[in-house]
């Protein structure tokens, strides 16, 4: 018998000895790489964090403790060795484990974590309910150093520095966020990760007193005198964090007796821990930008399943088309090259590219500045991220009317990734921002065509959102307003990016049933002021809206405000939507029929509304 | 003639000599106190920066280079000194000149400033599109010490740092933000105001000297060595920036020095500046944060005009009350517990109130782990600075449902602060939170209601809106979710938190004109099935839907969506609000006259749709 079956919790890794927990280590690399090969999820950070999660658990009781993830696809060892073993095989499956911590789903997850740098926040509140209600528990924050580059992040180490709350801040240092590293943080972490940490200074110690105990003795004299009285020793020590490491996140008995002495400081400690991503498995030491966020793939050679050409593929390729004749357009992602299909642009226009790290905020305020000065900077971006930059897109770039353009890619269910994920809320925010124009294409073609629209015919603000994954059977392009793909006269049915291949297909299924649906796609959401729809809904009198997003703030209720002052009557009206609740995980498809929006929903919602006309008809 | 008046552009600044500029200084500060004491203002922050703007406009052409402010309230002296004196008696007044930089009023106004620590992300990207585009002009950021708290400050220095491009942030650091400062990086500006910067150094150098050459060589030359290979200099040379300073912000020699060597050093350059808030002026020196933003004031003895009673003073009264008895209650504040009245709280339970600097996101997230563990947090926070924590409230509060209570003040239109401040979007990104009861008192009476069952009846997350200012006539109180104030059989007028007023008032003109209008007001804005509205609109068949908000979610779309989803025939109906454009500034009263949303418009509308019913009725 393993080793990894033998534990269910906690309480069973602090009973192995050094030998078993090195065994324990090997077998959950082979349990994660063979398991993730089969569901898909996040590999590489898993594979680095094995023995730090390990070590965690030795030092803490997340029973009782609070241990709070960043960002949390790295949760997984800690969700295997917390009871989910068994359960491993249905991770990101409809009705199965969350690939991120839940509450919901174990005592042991402390915390929701989807967005990244809410970590140390949200650590230190639970530190400070901990304290005013005199409870008694250790509060821990895992953070990466991709998350460091997160404003947010900034803001919690600056209040827990100062709020003198014991907590225990463990900086997992990987050099990578998801993407490589950049800005001022990564090279402030270099900078430490070349000084000698407390093993190293020991070495540099001995190897300098063999040869002169005096020099030594002075230079290291005058250095401690120097950096007590004058000189800072670094960023977080500065800002009243008690700083420990660089530790070897490798190693476990490091890394064991640093957590428990972090902890045993009852101080605000930041514990700097250097791992690799991807250790342990060739091909994602080797790619761990590849091997972060994957799908299914062959466990020995980490040959990934190919899939199918997405949105993104597509708007990386047609910006490095539009940018080679226009020297306006720049481009800007947030750690999310891959993810969002710029890194084409960023191999072809190096100059103009620009990947901020984690920091969407910035990254639209930036690019106002650009376009400010007369650029035309394209922001790729996921829908769920960019509500991050909700009040730069208010503030900076619409209150002066900017030509910012935002590619909102995720846009609508994303899948396995879930409730954090899903890009459900953002026609209520875009639509909220003043003058900003909001267009949504069906397919392929249409994305084309409406982001050379955005790029060379808009001059304010401009968002165009496409969802995870390829285009349908609709691969037309029509760039209007609102174009009635089908005619009918019983029912107005309105739709926009690729739910049109869902109400084309219940079109087809009502055709069947004797009832001719008005299709009416809409490519631009907002400004837009419905004429043809009012228009179908005068010869129809009947409305069904089909988003795939939440309900307040929806195009349906815009259309129904829309009839309703312009005096057009309304017989029957339905908005088919995700509601007001929050959305789990799944695929797309399974979701769109658990909410009813998919094909069949849609058909039967209009027939309801259509009962009284006879079959026969 | 005074000075003063001699001046029209940087370039009338630029003849001046040493002994000019020394009394032009005098003339601003005495201008500015007059000039405020009238219409009222940000006094403190502009008498702290009147040389160092003088400094600014000797050695920059603010026509061509770009001066980014950071809030902007500071930019009263570059206002008046770039053609704009004769203005100024107009400032934030309706029709007259913007409290903030606004690059409509002047080519001098580089950007719009209003919500806190954007101008470092903004100036890069200017500075990248600058040197992109081949263009010849200088970028220059100005930020406050205060808005260093802020992520986004952060985000941008960490990529202003790693860009390399010519950039001067010239941190403006009085030690203060708008309430004394706090957190980490306060600490930080601490340990670097109180190390030697270069002239202190010099002194210190000059008087070591004189004792012994020979020690200080020694030292200094050990230090300098340990410093430039193995220790830190300081934060933001750490990032990668150049940094200068600290130099003392109210002698103009030294200010313009330091600018020019940071302006030809072609780098990302921090300059450290010290002032002093309210310098030159008693009162306003002895209390900065009183005299930070003030209505009319005595300009001799500081003496200021009372105002009213407000809903933020009653907030902080009621908060004491409530946390007398409950324990769980504590309450976070972004650097404005003056503004939200919560300095009461403060005062009165220390160690339960936090105020966590400009950096809403984190307190949204903050106050997220304290309610995960049993406390119960109200964040106060002005509506249009909570757009900062949009995304945290969806996911770190909302997707756990947990009990984090927000007063969300200043909501609605805010007056002379102007469009950067209107609370005017929040009823939109409100309601997209799943999960968030949205409340919204009428009175103060219903205040203290409506705070009491926020905290003690419901169990997730909760926001309760109210305006700037008091309450009106109306000072009843109905919890319930609609009331109908006022009974009629012709219109059915909806109305929600202090434009009850104006609804009232304009059922009392239309009666006198034979309409009955039916005023229902809204106590419970989410989740609201609106059954009492429907009722009445099915008697009157008329709907007018009166809001001091945007137009893009508002109660008046969720309203028609309900009546139309539930079969309800509308005949006719009217939404009345501020629209889907950018609102200026003014009195609240002279903006709901301009957007139609004041008792005569809102009767004028109700009686165009009932123009069927004859007057005499």
């Amino acid at each position: 018998m393993s080793i990894l079956e033998t534990i269910h919790s906690s309480a069973d890794i602090k009973e192995l000895d050094r030998d078993q927990l090195g065994q324990l280590c090997s077998e959950l690399r082979q349990f994660e790489i063979d398991s993730i090969a089969k569901t898909g999820g996040h590999l590489a950070s898993n594979l680095g964090t094995v023995e730090l999660t390990l070590a965690i658990h030795r030092v803490y009781d997340t029973e009782k403790d609070r241990l709070v993830f960043d960002v949390g696809h790295q949760s997984y060892t800690h969700k295997i060795i917390t009871g989910r073993r068994d359960a491993f095989h249905t991770l990101r499956q409809f009705g199965g484990l969350s690939g991120f911590p839940k509450p919901n789903e174990s005592v042991n997850d402390a915390f929701i974590a989807g967005h990244a740098s809410n970590s140390v926040s949200v650590a230190l509140g639970m530190a400070r309910a901990r304290t005013l209600r005199n409870a008694d528990y250790d509060v821990v924050a895992l953070i990466g150093d991709g998350a460091l580059t997160g404003g947010l992040a900034y803001e919690g180490l600056s209040d827990a520095a100062s709020s003198g709350e014991p907590l225990v801040i463990i900086l997992n240092d990987n050099n990578m966020s998801i993407s490589e590293n950049v800005g001022g943080m990564s090279r402030l972490l270099q900078a430490l990760r070349i000084k000698p940490g407390y093993v190293n200074f020991k070495k540099w110690f001995r190897s300098i007193s063999k040869r002169s105990r005096w020099i030594y003795d002075m230079v290291h004299r005058t250095k401690e005198w120097l950096k007590s009285r004058i000189l800072p020793s670094n960023v977080f020590s500065e800002m009243g964090l008690y700083y420990l490491g660089p530790v070897d996140g490798h190693n476990l008995d490091q890394l064991e007796n640093a957590i428990r002495l972090a902890r045993d400081l009852e101080k605000p400690v930041l514990l700097h821990v250097i791992t690799r991503k991807g250790k342990g498995c060739s091909y994602a030491e080797a790619h761990p930008d590849k091997y972060h966020g994957v799908g299914s793939f062959d466990p020995v050679s980490g040959e990934l399943t190919a899939s199918g050409v997405s949105f993104s593929d597509k708007v990386g390729e047609y910006l490095c088309q539009l940018a080679e004749a226009d020297e306006r357009i720049s481009v800007v992602t947030a750690a999310m090259a891959g993810g969002t299909g710029t890194e084409c642009f960023a191999a072809k226009f190096p100059e103009r590219f620009f990947d901020i790290g984690i920091a969407e905020g910035h990254a639209v305020a930036m690019a106002a500045g650009m376009a400010k000065q007369g650029m035309v900077p394209v922001f790729a971006v996921y829908s769920s991220f960019l509500q991050r930059g909700f009040d730069m897109m208010i503030h900076d770039v619409s209150l002066q009317g900017l030509h910012v353009v935002f590619c909102v890619d995720r846009a609508g269910l994303v899948g396995s990734d879930g409730e954090t994920h899903h890009g459900i809320f953002d026609i209520s925010y875009l639509r909220t921002v003043p003058g900003m124009t909001v267009l949504c294409p069906a397919s392929f073609q249409e994305l084309h065509d409406m982001l050379t629209y955005a790029i060379q015919n808009v001059s304010g603000p401009v968002a165009i959102r496409y969802p995870r994954g390829g285009e349908g059977d609709y691969t037309d392009s029509h760039m209007s307003a609102e174009t009635i793909l089908r005619t009918g006269n019983d029912i107005s049915i309105v739709c926009y990016g690729t739910m049109v291949n869902e109400a084309l297909e219940a079109a087809e299924l009502l055709q069947t049933q004797g009832i001719q649906a008005e299709i009416i796609k809409l490519g631009l959401v907002s400004p837009n002021a419905f004429e043809v729809t009012l228009q179908s809904m005068k010869k129809t009198g009947r409305l069904l809206a089909v988003e795939e997003v939440c309900a307040a703030g929806c195009v349906g209720s815009a259309i129904l405000t829309a009839a309703a002052v312009s005096d057009v009557p309304v017989q029957q009206a339905r908005l088919l939507n995700l509601g007001d609740g929050i959305i789990p995980h799944g695929t797309a498809g399974e979701l769109r029929r658990l909410y009813g929006i998919d094909a069949a929903a849609i058909a039967n919602t209009a027939r309801e509304l259509c009962a009284h006309i006879p079959e026969a008809l």
